[in-house]
């Protein structure tokens, strides 16, 4: 079973990357930077989002919001006044436990794309399949709470490769916890090391200036695409 | 490519039925309960483990570690006497999201059934495809972290109807979150209202006493099979 499994998958990634490619060149067409976001259920990309995007003066942002089921995310952050598009992978696509290319395709008529500096694609919450499959994004950043502990860089590794920015976000935790953040850094350097790593609490707001600025600049095209 | 997606998926779901039975058959031939643990990355599973499973006094207990990479979890467990076997989906998987019956079947080699009581499938961290692959289990049991949030029983609804226990763990964070444990209790209900659910932590030790002697009376043969 699993060596015939395994080939399908192998050929579905093949088809995955050359939607991937058609979404990429669709984005640049119309000069919109686009950051695939992922983490693990609740370490906090939606909270984090709905920190910054309404401080990115100047900056024309949208999200494309992928859960498997519900509109709990997309009601949050459409209340920011920033147009939200949903895929919900439970409606046709079997519940997958990522987005893939073609569902962001699908979805992309409904992205105003020609209206936009910027475009976040909200993943599922999933440490794994998201980071075997890209969507057409410029840019990969990852969100890991230190309530989670110290050790997914080495049990996710690919995910944590896959990305270029990672935000340890709920540092906020850190007195009630106990978390060694040296060692969570020694891990992620362990597994990537060109990560840029910025130390952030959606709660509180401590370092989301940084994470906004990233994404300004991401905008403006002055990060280099991965 | 979505169409052929799913009806490739239904198939496999159908061979992984047909596995989970016969690895269903042999835990009955050798009156072994089955217990299949899943939870988000970093919820908690292995220190839940590691809190309860030295004070199970009288019964066998044996773990098998599902995880993408890596031996940490699986020396974690070792290291209490506990006899532990290790199924990495990366190695011959395809780096798979979850476990399935094919991976169980292949593990039970290693496995020493004859000489145990309880055997517990620890799952790969993930909300999604854990619940949709049945690997022979009798029991299903979640654990979910106060720190995840409330909304992640309408957000993974299939997970939390899977089961019919939640553990809701690191209950000691509560005074450091804003977090509404009726709120996520009322979310619960509405997708399981039949799941027995303990509040846990594993840092401190409260509740898990509950987890404890749930897992006896579950080796004893005292609580329904699901």
């Amino acid at each position: 079973m699993h060596r015939t499994r395994v080939r399908i998958v192998a050929d579905v990634l093949d088809a995955n990357d050359t939607i991937a490619r058609a979404n990429r060149e669709d984005f640049d067409a119309h000069g919109v930077a686009v950051v695939n976001l992922m983490s693990a259920p609740g370490a906090g990309k939606t909270s984090l989002l709905a920190r910054v995007l309404h401080e990115l003066d100047g900056v024309r942002v949208g999200v494309l919001e992928g859960v498997v089921q519900g509109t709990l995310d997309a009601e949050r952050l459409a209340s920011l006044h920033v147009p939200v598009t949903q895929i919900e992978t439970s409606r046709g696509f079997g519940g997958e436990c990522h987005l893939d290319a073609n569902m962001v395709r699908s979805a992309l008529p409904e992205v105003p794309l020609g209206e936009l500096d910027l475009l976040v694609i909200e993943n599922v919450g999933n440490l794994v399949c998201p980071a075997e499959f890209k969507v057409g994004e410029h840019h990969r950043v990852m969100v890991c709470s230190v309530a989670e502990g110290e050790d997914k860089p080495l049990k996710y590794p690919l995910m944590f490769r896959a990305c270029e920015l990672v935000l340890v976000n709920k540092v906020d935790l850190l007195p009630h916890l106990e978390y060694d953040l040296d060692l969570f850094l020694r891990h992620l350097d362990a597994v990537n090391p060109h990560a840029e790593r910025l130390l952030v609490s959606a709660r509180t707001g401590e370092g989301v200036d940084g994470f906004r600025d990233w994404l300004a600049r991401t905008a403006a095209g002055a990060v280099a695409v991965g």
